[in-house]
């Protein structure tokens, strides 16, 4: 897979590289034309969360975001991998009260917050997590609605429409990836295929694909005029409520808390990442080779925006701090540093 | 760092790999001979707790085991990286009062055990971790009670003698480093050198040395009589209380409650894993380049285990659910697995 993947981050102690992460880097502009392609940019990658927003164009592009009267913080939960706080878990719950459905709709199985922090300030309240904690409750929410809005239009029953969303053939998870395909341009029915974390469809696609996906949502060329007036909700829902699209200290929250409509960014599993940037028309992948997201594609996905995106000095350093990270041990002593690599700093910027 | 490095591990996905892991591996006997080197065996690596076992032949060698008593939980956990689970806590606190002293002595800092579970059952039951939560407070604990022994021969005050022992240049610390040189034959005064996360030096060290070192461990030839005799008695401490060298469903705890005094194994962090083979002979050193321990390091030690030790039809069952690990998601369903690659598997098993 990754005999040409740079290395893009490494993690130094004592003055040497102690470890370091490998990966692929894709920055497409909307008419497709590469702008920069570290490694191999169009080997089948697994996009997992990073694709989201593509797979919330129907929530909007169906009209169900209107008839339902979304607001910012649910659509931007449509879009989010969120950290099961309490602000999540009740925007969740509204968007299905507005369905007219509960939490018993979702297909996205349970697991613990991410967080550990909230993992212990949920046992010390004596509670134990559902599907409403499930990072994915927010698309799986909106996938919900895109089948209330269909049901309702064939005059049957929501709850009973919905049933079995995850399956591919099912109406509204073809929706999804219609969008998907649309936006990416990549032939999916000819695409790797297996199943994510959250039980829907997981498609694998070249890095190329995700990037142009991305440029196009940024600026709405090549998308059918819905999922452009979509992407365009959708981006400005999240800039509004970056919150909702991730939570408490994470990397998407604080990034677009700071600099608003001039990035969109959404992590992914294994060392996924992707971004759309208005201000430039560009769309951003990054796949690191070994899976790493928290401390390798975020690195590099700061490295990205630093060297692309307008900023203020001040701005600037705010992103610094993400792709130059200090690592402390458990007495605070500072004994290394995560950082972008030499040759991903040479790489950019792109002109 | 990783150019030759060839890909160990393979995390798969809907049929293709979706993301890897790359390192080195070096398996070696006690004279040093070479029986198998993957990847860059020469490069320093930070061995970080896989040497643990190494750290504690002092604690054995200077007589205070057999003047404190210790027993074989004790040792065990001095040569571990445990789950800060009760058991843990509770052999440490022990430890420290065998040598009149308590868990503020300790100079490790505090973090919340790694395991989930075994922090949401602390926060239910309103608990805070101290150091004796750290994973690395029976290496400590094992530091303390070797100062104790010096502080008595000197007609010192314990309390007093011990404080500071994590600097290098402290008595206890420089016994400590003393024992990691003479076992590797690595001139430690040439290493490149960190701070680790429980704030005691971190020497990096070629994977060569280090497999030579547990080669060393493995049979006792190589090392002074005194720290043979150690070497002996704390693999034997390990077998008779696996639990207290890792934890609950822990790799190292489970493969060597299974297999006994056949296998001593030891993980780090970053993605290193150590073992000694006395059935063989031989010494294992593993680096992750990219510091994936649980999920990379793991299977790789499990592919060599079962390729290198004597095992019965049962056992070689038991150590492939370690080295071809299906993952699940959120709803119970198969997507896909950890193994290690085809590559590995051809480099084994060593003749």
């Amino acid at each position: 897979m990754s005999t040409t993947s740079p290395d893009l981050v490494h993690a130094t102690r004592g003055g040497i590289v102690e470890s370091l992460h490998r990966g692929s880097v894709a920055i497409v502009d909307a008419s497709g034309a590469v702008r920069l392609a570290l490694g191999d940019i169009d080997r089948p990658v697994f996009p997992r969360s990073a694709c989201k927003v593509l797979q919330a164009l129907p929530l909007v592009a169906s009209g169900a975001a209107e008839a339902l009267q979304l607001t910012d913080a649910e659509l931007s939960l449509a879009c989010a991998s969120h950290g099961g706080e309490p602000g999540h878990v009740a925007t969740a719950a509204g968007m299905l009260a507005k369905a007219s459905l509960d939490a018993s709709a979702l297909e996205c199985g349970t697991h613990w917050p991410r967080l550990e922090a909230t993992q212990r300030a949920m046992a010390r309240a004596g509670e134990e997590p559902g599907p409403l904690h499930n990072n994915c409750s927010g698309k799986h929410s909106g996938f919900v609605c895109v089948g209330c809005l269909m049901a309702r239009a064939q005059g049957r029953d929501a709850r009973e429409f919905v049933h079995g969303y995850v399956r591919p053939d099912h109406p509204v998870m073809r929706e999804v990836t219609a969008a998907l395909q649309a936006a990416t341009g990549v032939d999916l029915s000819r695409a790797p295929v297996g199943t994510d974390g959250c039980s829907i469809p997981a498609f694998a696609l070249p890095l190329r694909g995700l990037a142009l996906g991305f440029a196009r949502v940024a600026t709405g060329q090549g998308l059918s005029p819905e999922h452009a007036r979509a992407a365009r909700r959708l981006r400005e829902a999240v800039a509004r409520s970056p919150f909702h699209v991730a939570g408490t200290g994470r990397f998407d929250t604080r990034v677009m808390e700071r600099l608003g409509e001039r990035v969109f960014c959404k992590v992914g599993a294994e060392g996924v990442y992707c971004a759309a940037l208005p201000g430039q028309g560009l769309g951003v992948a990054i796949k690191i080779d070994d899976g790493n997201t928290a401390r390798a594609a975020e690195v590099v996905m700061a490295a990205v925006i630093e060297s692309l995106v307008s900023l203020g000095d001040a701005e600037r350093g705010f992103m610094r701090r993400f792709s130059e990270v200090p690592l402390l041990n458990c007495n605070g002593t500072r004994i290394g540093a995560l950082q972008a690599s030499a040759g991903l700093r040479e790489a950019l910027p792109v002109s």
